[in-house]
C-alpha cells in the first residue's frame, strides 16, 4: 500500500508542531514541512495538540443502558443488591449485548478511544449472550475501535454452581482475559476463588484482570493471596487488579509493601478514580515502577447513571482525585488514560512514533493540561490511518 | 409593565409539561396553554426540562486565568506556598479582577448560573483592587447574573498586621458578607481569628461564611468555635461554613454531635465535594436539616488548572462524592446546586413558582438525573425574563 493521509501541522504531546504521514494504517513518518505525495489526503491540524488514542482500560460493553429510555435507579445500597438486579432485569431491559456494546464502543470512539478492554458477564442466567454480542460488536467495529474481552463472573464464580464451566466455554470462544470478583466479599471462598481464576489462566495461557473491590485488610488479604499465585505460576506482568481500594488505605504499614511486590511482579492497577471510596495513590504507584491503566467502568447502567466515554473527562478524574494540580502531575493523569493502558493490554504498535499503528486524537489546546482540563468535544479522532470521528460524530451510525 | 415572553411546552423539574408566561422579569403564570398575548415573544420550549437557575454559592471571580495564556503550575503542594504564590504574581500575570471576574461571570451565566456569591481576596498587597473590580462587574453584568461579595481575607487576617483594617474598608465598601479562612491553620490563633470576623459582622450586621480547611479533630475544634460564637450572637441561620472536610470524618463521634449543632442554630455548610479530601456528608446533613450549598471554587488560577464553571456537573460531582445512584439521590445533588444555594444566598424570589424570578434554565433530558449525569451543552438561560445565553453563546460578549 501507499500512502493515504498526511497531517499537516500538528502538536504530538503539545510539542513542536510537525507533520505526519500515514501509510497502511501506520505513521510512515513524522517530520516538518511533509510534501504531499501525488493522490494523498491533506487534513489540516490546525496547529492543534496530537496525543496517542485514548485507552479505555475498563468498562462492560455489554450491559450499558445507552441509548435507551432512561432508566430511574431505585436499587438498593448493597453490592448484591446491585449485581441480584442487573442478572434480574437485563431481559426485561432489553439490555441485548450485541446493540448496546455497539452504542457504547461508537461513543468511546467519538471521543477519542481506540482500544477497549471490556468485562463481559458470563453467569449461569445468560450464558455466552453478553462474550457472543461484544464479540460481534468487536468484529464489526473493528475499523473504528479495537476490543479485547475479559469473560467476567460477575454474579460470583463459586457460589453459583455452573459458572466456572461457563467461563471456561467463554475462554474457549475466545475471550483474551479471565475475570474475577472479590474473592473475599462475594464468593466467601479467596483461596478456592483464586486457585479457580489462576487455574483458567493457566489453562488457556491468559492473563487475568480481577475487580477487587475489598477495603482495607480485607483487600490486602486479597491482594497478598493474588500476589503469591502470580510469584507462583511465573506470570509476571500477566496480571491485572481493577479497582484496588485497599491501595487507598492511609496505613503505609497496609500499603507500601504491598506497592513493593506489585511493582517487583509487575502487577498493573486499574483505577476509576473514584471520589467516593479510597483509591491506590496513582503517582506513587508509577513512581514505583507500577503500570497503571484507567477506564470508565459501567457506563449508564443498573449500577448508577454516569459516565459518557470519554477518556479525557477519566483524566481529569485522575487529577482530581490525586490532587494534580501541576502540569508534570496532569502529565501523568493522561498517560495513565494512553500508554498506561496500552501496557496492561499489551498493544505492542502504540505510541506517537514511526511504524507505530496510526491511532491517534486530534484536539485543541495550549498545553497537555489544558487538553484534559477542557476536555473540548472539537476532537478528530484517527483510528487504523482513517478519520472515524469529527467533533463527535462517529463514521459509524449507532444501532 | 406588560408580559414580555411566552415559553411554551416545557417541563418544571421534568414533571409534566406547561407553558409559562413571563411579565416585568418574573413569572406571572404557569399554566398549560397559554395563549400568547399580542405582541410577546415565544420561545419553544421543545418539551425540555426547566430548572430554577443554577447557584454558584462559592468561587473566586477575582482570581480567575479564565482567557489568559495557559497558566503552567509548578507551586509547591502547601497551602502557603498556593497563597503566596498567587499573591505575588497577581501583578505579573495580569490578573486584572474587572476582566477575570467578568470573564467567569459570562462563562458561569451560559452555563445556566444565575446567581454567585464569590469571595474576593482582601490584603495589604493588593487593598481593594479585588473587591473593585468585582463590583465593577456586579453592576456591569447585572442583566446577566446577580453577584454577592464575601470578603476574604485570603492571606491570613491577623498574620499580615493591616489586613482587618481592609476587610472593614471592604464592608464599608459594600461587601455583602464576611469572610474568613482556617483559624488554626493559617492565622495560627482561632480565638483572635474568629472573636475579628463574628466583630465585623456584628458591626455591618453581615452574614459570615468562613473557609474551613481544617480536618478532622482540628477542623471539629474550629467548628465548635464557630458554634459557640453563633449561639452566643444570635446569627443563626447567617453562618455559612464553607468545605467544612472536618464533617467528612469517618468518627460519628466527632461528625454526629456536630451536625446536631449545626442544624439546631441553622448554619449552612458549602462543598465542592472534592474527590481527593475528606468531605462532608450531603444526604446526612439534609436528612439533618442542614442547608447545604455547593460551588466550584477557583476556576483555573494558579490553585489548580480545573473548572468550567458548570454548575450542573457540579451535581454529577456531589453525585458522585456521596456515592448517589438511585434518582432520588440525584435529586437531592441537583437540589444542593439550585435550591440549597438559594437558601444560603437567601434569595427571596427565587424557584419556579408564579411571582418569583423567571430566573431559569432550560435543558434537554427525560429526567432531572438524565440531565445532570448529561450536562448537554444545549441549554438556554433566563434571566430576569430574558434568554441570556443559548446553546453556550451569551448575549454578552468577554472582554
Ligand atoms: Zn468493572
Ligand atoms: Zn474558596
Amino acid at each position: 500500500m501507499t500512502a493515504s493521509l498526511l497531517l499537516k501541522n500538528v502538536r504530538p504531546n503539545a510539542g513542536a508542531a510537525l507533520d505526519i504521514l500515514i501509510e497502511n494504517g501506520r505513521i510512515a513518518r513524522m517530520a516538518k514541512d511533509i510534501a504531499a505525495p501525488a493522490g494523498v489526503a491533506v487534513e489540516d491540524g490546525r496547529g492543534e495538540i496530537v496525543i496517542p488514542g485514548l485507552v479505555e482500560a475498563h468498562t462492560h460493553l455489554d450491559k450499558s443502558l445507552w441509548g435507551q429510555p432512561w432508566y430511574v435507579n431505585e436499587v438498593g445500597p448493597k453490592l448484591l443488591d446491585k449485581i441480584d438486579n442487573e442478572r434480574e432485569s437485563k431481559k426485561r431491559l432489553d439490555i441485548e449485548p450485541a446493540r448496546q456494546s455497539a452504542r457504547q464502543s461508537i461513543q468511546s470512539s467519538l471521543m477519542g478511544t481506540t482500544h477497549i478492554r471490556s468485562h463481559v458477564d458470563v453467569d449461569t442466567e445468560h450464558g455466552l449472550w453478553g462474550v457472543e454480542g461484544v464479540m460481534k460488536t468487536r468484529d464489526d467495529y473493528r475499523d473504528i475501535v479495537d476490543i479485547e474481552l475479559v469473560a467476567f463472573p460477575q454474579s460470583g464464580l463459586l457460589r453459583r454452581p455452573g459458572t466456572l464451566e461457563l467461563m471456561d466455554q467463554a475462554m474457549k470462544a475466545g475471550c483474551e482475559i479471565v475475570g474475577g470478583l472479590d474473592p473475599c466479599g462475594i464468593d466467601r471462598d479467596p483461596k478456592g476463588h483464586l486457585d479457580a481464576v489462576f487455574a483458567l489462566c493457566q489453562t488457556y495461557g491468559k492473563p487475568l484482570d480481577i475487580h477487587l473491590h475489598e477495603p482495607g485488610e480485607m483487600g490486602a488479604f486479597s491482594t497478598e493471596l493474588i500476589i503469591e499465585r502470580t510469584r507462583a505460576l511465573g506470570m509476571q506482568g500477566k496480571v491485572t487488579i481493577s479497582h484496588a481500594f485497599c491501595l487507598g488505605s492511609p496505613d503505609p504499614a497496609l500499603v507500601d509493601p504491598l506497592i513493593a511486590q506489585l511493582a517487583g511482579l509487575d502487577i498493573a492497577i486499574m483505577t476509576t478514580a473514584p471520589s467516593r471510596s479510597a483509591a491506590p495513590p496513582v503517582k506513587k504507584l508509577v513512581e514505583a515502577g507500577v503500570r497503571v491503566c484507567s477506564g470508565s467502568d459501567g457506563i449508564r447502567d443498573t449500577w448508577g447513571p454516569y459516565g459518557n466515554a470519554d477518556m479525557l473527562e477519566r483524566a481529569m478524574f485522575v487529577g482530581l482525585r490525586n490532587n494534580f494540580r501541576r502540569d508534570d502531575e496532569l502529565r501523568i493523569a493522561l498517560d495513565v488514560c494512553t500508554l498506561g493502558g496500552a501496557q496492561v493490554m499489551e498493544i505492542a504498535d502504540y505510541g506517537l512514533a514511526e511504524g507505530k499503528a496510526a491511532d491517534f486524537v486530534i484536539l485543541p489546546g495550549e498545553t497537555l493540561a489544558e487538553a484534559v482540563v477542557t476536555r473540548s468535544p472539537k476532537r478528530r479522532v484517527v483510528k487504523r490511518g482513517k478519520i472515524v470521528a469529527r467533533d463527535g460524530v462517529s463514521v459509524r451510525t449507532a444501532p
